[in-house]
């Protein structure tokens, strides 16, 4: 099982940043971020964390595994649903501390039924910031539509 | 100034992920993730964290901003380089702990002259995982041209 010694150590900030050796910075609960666009059309689809053994398996599979926070598992992207991922390109950032992947997703990334987790616009500009005391007072706008019913589909993963 | 108070708190599930409000689901340091991507090009500029001011601000002032967690500070992005990046659209994801902003980014977004933090790509198959007793093995591949000189733009933000 792949752990965080699986990977280097992170050395001093000039060989993270130029260096070509991948030394991911897991944070003090071992992950780091992950995002996941869609490969043909460039949306978000999804922001997850990945722990060292996630990240291992996703190169070495080629197809998207995460670490739940909440439910605390390694899981792997649609075992459940169906809804895997391909991975079609891995990225890493300056300070190694987050990746994106360009996926091909089967169906939908969101639980909730939507192609992408980002399904709610938020309202830009002072009036909607200045509207009320509270700036829960903005009112998301709604995007996307439900390309499957949860309901019936999986379990939330 | 804004700060935790200012957004209503995240109700239950069901509300977080089908509700209009916008109620941000702040981590135990009280930030959110954000993901900025180029609204032409839709390429993943650069992850990085919003505490409640800095997403307030980002809301009201259509410009991004962030919260540094290594330097503990709020910042507004390119405040020293220039490098600002205008949002064009915001998005919230379903269980409200991310959001995505499309910008126009000025000149670059990573410190480092890149236009993208993430310049380099991770190969991905089971040759490239297995090809020796550490992941770091694996060869990083540089894919961004440096399009501005780190060393007079800026200090490091």
């Amino acid at each position: 099982m792949a752990d965080k010694s699986s990977f280097s150590r992170p050395a001093g900030s000039a060989d993270l940043e130029e260096g070509s050796a991948l030394t991911p910075k897991f944070d003090a609960d071992g992950l780091v971020t992950c995002v996941a666009t869609d490969a043909a059309s460039g949306e978000v689809l999804m922001v997850a964390h990945m722990n060292a053994e996630a990240l291992a398996k996703t190169i070495a599979t080629g197809e998207a595994w995460y670490y739940s926070r909440s439910r605390r598992v390694l899981w792997k992207k649609g075992e459940t649903s169906g809804h895997v991922q391909r991975v079609v390109e891995m990225r890493v950032d300056c300070d190694q501390d987050a990746v994106w992947i360009k996926v091909e997703q089967v169906t939908a990334a969101c639980h909730t039924g939507r192609r992408s987790c980002f399904y709610r616009a938020v309202p830009l500009g002072a009036s909607a910031a200045e509207s009320g005391s509270k700036l829960a007072a903005i009112t998301l706008e709604f995007r996307g539509e439900r390309v499957f019913d949860p309901n019936t589909a999986y379990r939330k993963d």
